[in-house]
């Protein structure tokens, strides 16, 4: 009855594969204990519908009464669609709740816990609860920022080449690393890349799995020097979003608009400033961005502190060249003392290359939230 | 009695504890089973001492008769100061020999499994090959093909720089990285780097752990541009060897001998070829060579196909720039297709840090050994 890590485990397992399914709210898991044996299990399907505790307490019934309720997030305690469940906690006579983490929405951020103890109920913080915050780090700042996640991905050679000297690119990666990109884009909910990117490459910057959704393809374009048979403009495989600064062309915007092009205007006299877009997006409720390049588009989003996370994919190749691009360019910090140091790191084999993921420190005194 | 991983890893074990020691002979363990009891154990200590069966067998007495004998290495079949050690087996009445790998010396080359098989001993080949083959890496080159064994070092941001646009490195990779460079420095007869490095850094290139047995100090200088005050020309810690090109300044040479620092002239007018030196290197009876940079060196002699082995240690930092160097610069491939793969992969946690060894294959048929 006192392995928190076992019964907390089966929680989280049922919120994650949940993932991509409850947008805009967080996945959430719950797992109901009593006498040692487990009564109820519940997790959050879909928006709109009831809460992971809300269906554990129905399965578990009476025998909720005296028992443990394990759930991956703080039982909220605002009253949505099916009431405040920190309430239907106390109401189903549950005599301890084992909590994940606390609720970063502003609506909830603790209060759950306070109802709980107010009602003499035992509460437990903490168990799993990075995992449980991970699980969630799009929902954890979004709700809290109103800004998307933003994630930098880049497909490199050993020596951080994205491409070679003459710009040959295919390909760098495996395939297999391909198809977890394609799985990446899948749970984002826009993809962004520079305009260069699209005359070079000409992407279709889809999620080319089964049963994929495409993210909005977003494409930086100051000057708005698109080609207008580009993929991106012409497939309608997804959503494309043109961020352009003042000085570009009127008749282009026009007739990007005309074929169902979105063009935002930022301020900027002649270039788009990255900041203002993640601004526009976080209005436009894009939660969550995926930054495929190239190197300047990921340089200005690092220097900016505007990259949540890291997934780099590592071929086992050496290319080489003074002049073969890399995936982080831009000026560059002029002092080692001034890298970004990626905390929370993990390397892990896919296929023949390597994964790394890492999270982005700006605050050098603090780890990263 | 059958578990020959078992027993042969013990016989590695015992190769392993040896490293360094040997030179310039192989690492070499081995093990002697009777009854399901092991009965001997030997490894080989030093040049000019018997070899791992002979310790083996004199410990065993009486007991290797009908007993199986396991070496990491085919028993030698020619008469060295301790006799071949296949007619040493033969001779104890051995009636079965596992052996990991064949000899790559051109000397023994599958001779020693011949004396066996023709006294009727049965021989097992294979058993942990790859592990054994790996352990000798450097001496399987050397006795082949009378040239050092190459390994690539660099430390590197996740991005591939060895230093930001201004060229400051101090530091990249965290104290538990440098440390193992120190290691690894302690393993190598000889290390080598650009004259570049030396201008720029001042480097000591000495392995700074209890113990360290320093590697000669090889520096590539075509003009021979040394500062005549640093450190590898004044500090006596170790041997120093420069190579230049004909065109280099015979006073400078002068100089240089004078303060017993060895200098070698390549045929080229004026530049070092890469290849001259891995072959006098060869002459002067270097067996292993770690080259820490800077990125034209390691891209002349990647492109010369010269790198055996690549460790490169990625610290968890981006540091970005389109001018910081990286670790291989050059010319650089033209097409991804023409990029140098790396096999036999493996990446650890050093630190915060990320260890990568690799292979380069540059058969791009057939693995290279």
């Amino acid at each position: 009855m006192t392995d928190h890590n076992f019964y907390m485990d089966l929680a989280l397992q049922n919120a994650k594969a949940m993932k991509g399914q409850t947008d805009p709210n967080p996945l959430v898991g719950s797992v109901i204990v009593n006498d040692n044996h487990i009564v109820g299990i519940g997790t959050h399907l879909k928006a709109g519908e009831p809460h992971a505790e809300i269906h554990a307490i129905r399965m578990a019934g009476d025998k909720a009464k005296g028992g443990t309720i394990y759930v991956t997030l703080e039982p909220c305690s605002h009253h949505g669609r099916t009431g405040p469940c920190a309430v239907a906690i106390k109401e189903a006579g549950l005599k301890r709740v084992v909590i994940a983490t606390l609720d970063p929405n502003p609506v909830v951020a603790g209060n759950g816990v306070k109802i709980l103890e107010e009602a003499g109920i035992e509460v437990i913080i903490g168990v799993r609860g990075e995992e449980s915050r991970k699980m969630n780090e799009v929902f954890n700042k979004f709700i809290v920022e109103k800004k998307p996640f933003i994630t930098l991905k880049a497909g490199t050679t050993l020596d951080g080449k994205i491409a070679t000297h003459t710009l040959d690119s295919k390909w760098i990666t495996s395939a297999d690393s391909r198809q977890d990109v394609h799985q990446l884009r899948n749970e984002h909910m826009a993809i962004l890349v520079g305009v260069n990117t699209v005359i070079e490459d000409d992407p279709e910057l889809t999620a080319r799995i089964p049963n994929g959704r495409n993210p909005i393809r977003i494409i930086l374009d100051s000057s708005l020097r698109i080609p207008m048979d580009a993929k991106v403009i012409t497939d309608k495989l997804a959503d494309t979003w043109v961020f352009a600064s003042q000085q570009a062309d009127d008749e282009k915007e026009k007739a990007l608009l005309s074929l169902g092009i979105k063009v935002f205007r930022t301020s900027g006299s002649s270039r788009v400033d990255v900041k203002e877009v993640v601004e526009i997006l976080g209005e436009q409720l894009v939660s969550s961005v995926l930054i495929e390049g190239g190197g300047s588009i990921h340089a200005s989003f690092l220097e900016n502190h505007l990259v949540d996370k890291a997934v780099l994919y590592f071929a086992p190749k050496l290319i080489g060249g003074k002049d073969a691009p890399t995936f982080l360019e831009g000026a560059g910090f002029a002092k080692m003392a001034d890298a970004v140091e990626l905390t929370d790191t993990d390397i892990i084999k896919i296929g023949q290359d390597f994964k790394f993921i890492g999270y982005p420190r700006y605050d050098k005194g603090e780890k990263k939230q």
